[in-house]
């Protein structure tokens, strides 16, 4: 698709057919199909406000030996780092068969919220980390592993996973969009991640999807967060639960439970309501990402993609109609294939763990081919939109 | 800017600086300092709705012989084509001083409102031409124009010509918006137009800004194009006109002269809400689009931008208060600096000349350097946001 467009197209000479460079590039996407062929581990570590999730990844994806323990926030940012090191230390007790990590191990990947300063290392700013102001991450990790560390905002890195080991293969232009306790987001353009000029970009949690909504902390009012994130749903379920005291719903799996019972159930109608409204909030937000990006396709991720069902048909049914380009570009809606049981979101510790394998790929002394198309994707799409 | 953000950052060796191919680029921001030692002329061709723009352009940016003629779109798009083709005769009449066409004329460039597809040569669709649909524009006018022809988008063209010769020199990552009969937009990431997937991308014109707002041909409601391009206005002028019937106002011009006689006149009030609503949809977009892609700066090109007095405050205000990205990156916001006289806009004729300049940039036999930083631009930034 980037050899498509070029930017003018000339008329004179038949003989220039593309304006792109014939050396050897270093996308992400000139890369992604190969990393199969590596040897080798790596250990990727999703952290987030509630858990850090970690595990050993293998080149064709395959994970071993998953560990899951609570962040702890509030203990303040040197414990929840030592906290992310001890649960490296834990996966190197126990590496998978055959592989000895001081021979194997190519390097371990962490995907962090927040605002990521990646030349200098640090977090600028993390909304589930108050604590973490120009926090020197990097430096810090780099002093205590002994093996090559290597960091990226959370959401850029499971598009990377995406990208190397999930639904996303077969695209060079996708935008992926975490639902989590917040909304994250990145840009896959061209072949790799758009940081931004800041490395801020994709920050589409924050689009204004209703101008005159409540205010936040971000200065903003009636983003998106507000209504398809758990910790904007949170306000949605204190008025649900004001409305039908009965109820002992208190987060937004339980809501989703109860939105399966149907009709069935005399609430129906206002559970219902919260996720049409979900649906509804996430669709403008949708129309405007693509109307500004024509993308090929939108992939989410986070934990309330497993209340898919509940939002999807209002968000594509919202997307299509407010988005001309979305109707012309055949825009494809997807989620996470790097989900194997709810107990254990593998795209965040899959992705960290890419960001090793893409360096990995990018040190290989042999020339790399030229935009080799990736094979397309074995995984099914799971939700294509109409 | 590009270099500072790689994917991943390392830590075991110091010696992998940047990830950046060490071959030569053909990005955009590589060849825009050097169009200035090019030698030949481009003839640059701004298609609009109401009007054709055409004239010769030096390397340096320098304008000969300006020609503005009617479109006559309810002609039909023969005809237009046509006119296109005439205007372009007219100028090889009178060639600047010691150009010599057959010698000196690198090619010619025009840059056309809607989506294009450019592999193909096609405008898929356009707003401003109704009948223009998968019209093989680029095939017909290469066969009427013994010169080279270039095609683009009109807001791809005038951001290009923006980063060649205007206010957007120093900046690899900026967003550039058309405020015309419609609005328009053009992406400048890393150093290069991004077109998307499909050709599309930059429709932030389609931004949703009132969701329960006034329907549209588009499928959406409440876009930003309502507040804020001049067939938006038309509702507003009208709505004015009812409440103030003695008011010959009909132009955004005319509102624009209205606006500035300010307090002394007893519509004032109304005027300014006008200009007020528009600012306000302009802060909504901007910030979506900021905390989307975090550019370094927006420029603002297309007649209106001659009323930026009465709505930049407001959109301003409204972007800072509604991005905390535009915070953080200290966001630049500017207009366009090729606008040398009210009748006669430069931005769109200097931008598709640029598409010439670029093409015979990338055509040099010689090495290009690496990205060489080019100088900051002399020009001064005519707003800055605070």
């Amino acid at each position: 698709m980037v050899e498509e467009m070029t930017n003018t197209s000339e008329a004179g000479s038949t003989k220039k057919k593309s304006t792109q460079t014939p050396f050897a590039s270093k996308r992400i996407s000139d890369l992604s199909s190969k990393v199969g062929t590596l040897q080798g581990w790596a250990i990727g570590v999703d952290l987030g406000g509630t858990s850090i999730r970690g595990a050993w990844v293998g080149p064709k994806g395959q994970m071993f030996d998953p560990i899951k323990w609570e962040t702890k926030v509030s203990e303040g940012k040197e414990k929840v780092l030592n906290r992310m090191v001890q649960l490296v230390e834990e996966l190197l007790k126990n590496p998978p068969p055959g592989c000895v990590p001081s021979e194997n191990l190519l390097g371990v990947g962490f995907g962090i919220p927040g605002i990521l300063h990646l030349k200098k290392g640090l977090v600028i700013q993390s909304p589930q980390f108050p604590d973490w102001k120009r926090f020197a991450v990097h430096e810090k990790l780099k002093k205590k592993i002994k093996f090559p560390v290597f960091i990226d905002n959370d959401a850029n890195a499971a598009a990377i996973g995406e990208k190397v080991f999930g639904v996303c293969k077969p695209y060079d232009d996708f935008i992926y969009v975490t639902l989590g306790t917040g909304i994250g987001g990145a840009l896959f353009l061209n072949g790799d991640i758009y940081h931004g000029s800041m490395g801020m970009a994709g920050e589409v949690g924050h689009i204004t999807v209703d101008p005159q909504g409540a205010p936040e902390t971000t200065g903003n009012r009636g983003s998106v967060e507000l209504f398809a994130s758990s910790s904007g749903l949170q306000k949605a379920i204190s008025d649900l639960k004001e409305k039908f005291p009965h109820l002992t719903v208190s987060s937004t799996e339980e809501l989703f439970e109860l939105w399966k019972r149907g009709n069935k159930i005399p609430e129906f109608e206002a559970v219902d309501k919260i996720f049409d409204d979900m649906g509804n909030a996430l669709g403008i937000m949708l129309a405007n990402v693509v109307n500004t990006l024509d993308p090929q396709a939108i992939c989410f991720g986070g934990g309330l993609v497993q209340s898919w069902k509940a939002f999807s048909r209002k968000m594509i049914q919202i997307t299509m109609e407010r988005s001309y380009v979305a109707r012309h570009n055949k825009l494809r809606i997807l989620t996470t294939s790097l989900i194997k049981n709810s107990n254990f979101l593998e795209a965040g510790v899959i992705g960290a763990a890419s960001l090793v394998f893409i360096d990995a790929m990018r040190r290989l002394p042999v020339e790399v081919k030229q935009a080799s198309k990736p094979a397309a994707s074995s995984t099914a799409l799971k939700a294509v939109a109409s």
